[in-house]
This record gives structure tokens, C-alpha cells and sequence, in this order.
């Protein structure tokens, strides 16, 4: 399989697997949006190139207020870190669980990271039935028997929400049992206002609860790495203190305050597009014999036909230069399942076209 | 004082402070090539730009085999990092010493580093008649008190070299006494081939011997963020687990490659320039009654005369567009030092006009 690093997107390992260029491939087993980067962004980053010359700001200082103003929070709630994926490891390292619980199917840095900073992972089970969201109240025992505890919000790989009463519960679960409970809301710009599921606005109520947000996915500059969480402020200053300096690059602080002005349009433009193709991906691929579950994020958890697996299906699509995330290997997913990402209509027509080939043997 | 961050290149603070533009500052309190990053650089990285909307490689696999190739050891002895400081991170979350030992004054993140994750930093102290250097048997009892030592090779601020036999005294103690000694080889590219001193070649003897560099002083990029380090197979593999996925990002990386094919013109007019200019400095800071103590860096320690502060000098300069770096604040320094970059002719006239105005009482 092609997740030799534990993830999507590992365009080094297919190009060396199938012969062809990284650049080559329509990859639909990494999660950004599909418009590409807001109207600007890389003619502001070509500008501010001879910039790198210099340090980046180590207090992150201008980022931080836009991040604040944005988010309606105060200045001292954010922490901005080199990707998500550094907020969740600054949580461990300032935090230092003993047990950290987790929901599975879930991103896989919750359980690597977890263990790689010598905390033990418990784990509770979404169902299928339920669109492999985990029943509340399983949620709510992992929260009184973990130190902190890992939520997807959207989860990924399956992009089902939770709703606020759910949430409100997990948070209150938390302050009781003095539980960090972090969301994990790196996919949740794809989701229209009306129906985003976030405590964001109830932060300033918890005192254990951590929302990590990526700036990666949505603005498509995951090669720049930013994400940023938002907590209690001596939360969030717990999580800095782990930092090492300088670890948000320039380039990534300069996109994130250009992104922050992204047009609404072209914001608009994207929860649109996600929304018409997934559900026209999901209409498509049930013909195609495959399940597919609801989902709120820009991409859906697969389940392909009977006598098909993940590891065949990655295989033949990757050789016509098309990449797919295998799920088999997620603790509760099997192994006919894989994750693809809802992209434009010609790279999604392609997928079908591919897949239809390779599922009727055309091969 | 600029130091708010604990370092010096802060550019943001000076221009809060002093109302300048941060992209107006002349920079003597970041230590950066003067000749900026090799010819051709910047243009790859803007042809590069558009990658960005993909993941970088997780596993830096070009980069590694280039670093290999170029220090002439196995790819797995080496640990690319997001910049110098994530591996000096990476060893003591690696390594979890319970002691640090470091030797003053020398760059705060040793110190700062350590306490961060939890160890206790022991000092041994360099002495003005050696430049600063301390003596090998005061490093070596440190070794056998510490779990982990710190040793710059040259040394920040001072730019002073152990020679060969005091790091084979150094590796060896660590040996003896299980201690891991960290060599921090940040600036040992801008000392001539001939005169540098490391135990590069002799990496595979030791079993506690790091040896850490840094990508962004050299090629004058400490935007993007770019370090490496080299240490037996098995204590790399043991740094590599603690670090968080994607933290060196695409461009640091592609940067990386590309300064590994720099001409040797570039690599030989750098240290060329930096040694002329260096002692120009020497010569000229001695007339304006200054101290300055022999470097072999791209820097200069340099004690101001009776009367002044580093405080002083560094709010006068800064105020005329100048930055240094006040050395009040590193243990085994005094109030009136401060660090100066070697930088080109034309701006380090301007720092000695300014200078000589400023002790000259012309404000």
C-alpha cells in the first residue's frame, strides 16, 4: 500500500511505485479543496520570497490578532503551530496524558503522536449503522477514563459531525473529569456556516477543551504546514511553552494572514462545490455497487463491491495515475474500504470513469 | 531590550519599537550570510510555489540521500529537521536527560530547550583570557555530571573552535560516561575546509555522539526553516520517532536540495568575505576603543567601551535603522557586550559610522 507514512498523500512513494511523476497524479487521497488556493495567494507568496532571508516572527504576533478577530476570540486562546499536527503534539507535551482516548475510524496521528509521547491509547467505536459516529455515551465513559481524549469534528476519515448537544456533553464530560477533550476541527471551513457544529463560541465556558483548526485543507497549502488550536488562555499558553522557536515558517504565517482575507466568494464558492460533487460522487459511485455513508467533509469513506479490495483498487487506479487513500488499515474499517476526495467534476469524472474500468475488469 | 523572544532577528519587535519598516533594518543581530542565498535560489522556489497544495515528503527521502552524499555517511544517520532548533528538540525528547550540561555563554536555547522538556542545566563557564572557551577538563567533568551536553563547534556568541583532539576528548568522555554530546555545528560551513574542526569523519565511532547543522545561516534562508543532524543509525531512528509528521515543509525542503548543488564559487566567496570582513571589523571596532576576541564564525562578540551599554548602543543604532544583538542577558557575559553578523563592506561601514557617531556622542 502506498500509506508507508501512516497517511494520504505521499505523492515521493507513488511516483517511485508507478513510474510516474509526483506531479502527475489526480490525487484524491489527500483532502485539500479542490479551487486550489484563493485568487492571490501564490503571486503574495512569489512577492514575499526575498522575505526568507529574514527569521520568521517567533510570536506569530500578526497572525495571531487576524486569527483572533476572525474567530471572535481573545488574542491569548490561539496557538499557532507548524500544521494541526504540531497543536495536537503540543497538547500531549504540555498536557502529558497517561491515557489518551480515542473514536475510531480517526485520523491516525491521534493514536502515533499519542504513543510517541508515551501515553496509553484507549479506543471506543463508531458503528456502521451509524455512519461510524460513536454512540454519546461511549464517548462520554472513553472521557471519564482518559486524560485526554481525541474527536474529530468532522471525523475523518467518514466526515460525520457531532451535534452541539453532543459536543456540549463531551466538554462538560471533560471539565468533570478533568479530561482534555480536543476537537478536532481541521475540516470544518468546508462545512456551510448554517450547519458548522463548533463550541468555538462557547470556548471561553471550558477550561478543558482545545479546538485545533488547520489552515492546510481549505486554503490548499499543505506543503506550507499551518494549523492553529484555541483554548483557555492558560491552556493555550501551556501549549506554547512546548514550542520549539521559529517553528511556523514565514511563508506559512505570511499565506495564513493573506487566506484570512480570501474573498468570501471564493469560500463560498468551495462549500458549494464540495457539496454539489459529493453528493453527485456518492449517486455515482452506488451505481458503481460501492457504499458510501453521509458526509460533511470534502471527502467520503468508500466501501467497495463485494470481491474488490482497497489494496487492488489503489493499485490499479494508481497505475493510471490515479491515488486513493486506503482505509484497511483504520481500526474499524475493513479492508474493501477507502477514502476519496471530493475534487472538481473532471478530476471526480475521471475517478468514476477509472473505477467503472477497473470494477467491470476493463483493465 | 529587542530580545523579547530570546533571540536576536526580530524584526517585528524592532519595528514596533522604533517605528522602521521591518524590511528596512540593516540586520547585524541575525547571523546571515551576507552574500544571501545562492545565485538562482529564489527563482527555484518560485517555480516551485504552486507545489504547495501538495504534502511535503514525510520522509525527506531526496533530501536525505543528497545530506548523505554530501558528508559522506550512511542516510540513516541522518535526521533533517525543521530547522537546527527542532533537532536539538528532537534529542531531548529523544533522549529525555534528567541533566543537561551546557557551556556559557552559548546559544539560550540549550538552556531554554532543556527546561522546556523537563531537565536541569548545569554550566561550566568560558573565560575571558580564552576567548570564552572553556577548559577541556571543566567540559569533560561536565560530560561525566550530565546526561546530555551541549557544545557549539564554533561556539554563539564568541565563534570560537574546540580543535580535534579536545572533541575526541569531548566524544570520548560521553562514551565512558553514556552521555550524549551534542555538537551544535550550526556555523561550521563558513570556516574554510582547512581550518574546520569536526568529528564528521569520525561519526560512526561513537554510539552518544549528535552532531546538529543547520541549512538556514549559509544560505542565508532562516525564513523557510531548514537543520539537520547526524548521530549513529539507531539514536537518529530514536529522534526521527519524536518528530511530528510534515514538520519540515515543501520548500525548505526543495531549498535544501538545491543549496547542495550551490557553485563552489558561492560556498568559497562566503567564507572569503566573512573572513576579510571579520577582521576589517576587528581592526576598525578596536580604534573605536571597543574589545573584540578572535572568531572563527560570521560574527563578532564585541565588548563596547567603559561608558556604554549594549542596551545603550543597541536603542541608539536601532533607532538609525541598525540591529545588533545585546549580549546583556548570556550568564559569563557582561552589560556591555553585544554580537555583531559580519556582514558585506558597504553595511559594515554603515555600522561603524554609526557607531563611531554614537561613541563619538553625535546623536
Amino acid at each position: 500500500m502506498l500509506e508507508v507514512y501512516g497517511h494520504g498523500g505521499d505523492l515521493e512513494t507513488a511516483s517511485l511505485r508507478y513510474g510516474i511523476a509526483p506531479g502527475e497524479f489526480i490525487d484524491f487521497s489527500a483532502n485539500i479543496n479542490p479551487l486550489g488556493p484563493p485568487p492571490g495567494l501564490l503571486d503574495r507568496l512569489r512577492d514575499a520570497l526575498p522575505g526568507v532571508v529574514s527569521y520568521p516572527d517567533p510570536g506569530h504576533r500578526t497572525l495571531t490578532l487576524l486569527l483572533a478577530k476572525k474567530n471572535n476570540v481573545d488574542k491569548e486562546t490561539i496557538v499557532i503551530g507548524n500544521g494541526a499536527a504540531e497543536n495536537m503534539a503540543l497538547a500531549l507535551l504540555a498536557l502529558s496524558p497517561k491515557v489518551v482516548g480515542i473514536v475510531e475510524p480517526c485520523f491516525s496521528e491521534y493514536a502515533t503522536l499519542s504513543k510517541q509521547f508515551g501515553a496509553e491509547v484507549r479506543s471506543v467505536f463508531g458503528t456502521e449503522e451509524r455512519a461510524f459516529k460513536a454512540e454519546p455515551a461511549d464517548v462520554e465513559r472513553l472521557i471519564g477514563e482518559s486524560d485526554l481524549v481525541f474527536i474529530g469534528q468532522p471525523n475523518n476519515p467518514n466526515g460525520v459531525q457531532y451535534g452541539l448537544d453532543e459536543l456540549r456533553l463531551f466538554a462538560e464530560a471533560g471539565e468533570r473529569h478533568k479530561t482534555y477533550v480536543v476537537l478536532d476541527e481541521a475540516f470544518v471551513d468546508f462545512i456551510p456556516d448554517t450547519n458548522r457544529q463548533s463550541l468555538l463560541s462557547e470556548l471561553e465556558r471550558y477550561r478543558y477543551l482545545i479546538l485545533i483548526r488547520s489552515m492546510t485543507k481549505f486554503y490548499a497549502i499543505p506543503g506550507l504546514r499551518l494549523g492553529y488550536a484555541m483554548a483557555h488562555p492558560q491552556l493555550a499558553a501551556m501549549m506554547r511553552d512546548k514550542q520549539v522557536t521559529w517553528s511556523v515558517n514565514l511563508l506559512a504565517l505570511i499565506a495564513g494572514e493573506y487566506c484570512l482575507s480570501a474573498s468570501e466568494e471564493y469560500e463560498a464558492a468551495t462549500i458549494a462545490l464540495v457539496a454539489q460533487q459529493r453528493e453527485f460522487l456518492r449517486d455515482r459511485l452506488s451505481r458503481l455497487g460501492c457504499m458510501t455513508w453521509p458526509s460533511e467533509g470534502n471527502f467520503l469513506l468508500v466501501r467497495l463491491p463485494q470481491g474488490w479490495s482497497a489494496k487492488g483498487m489503489q493499485e490499479a487506479l494508481g497505475r493510471r495515475g490515479i491515488l486513493v487513500r486506503s482505509c484497511a488499515m483504520y481500526p474499524g474499517l475493513s479492508d474493501r474500504d477507502i477514502r476519496i476526495a471530493v475534487k472538481g467534476n473532471d478530476d471526480n469524472c475521471k475517478l468514476l470513469t477509472e473505477m467503472e474500468r477497473v470494477v467491470g475488469g476493463v483493465l
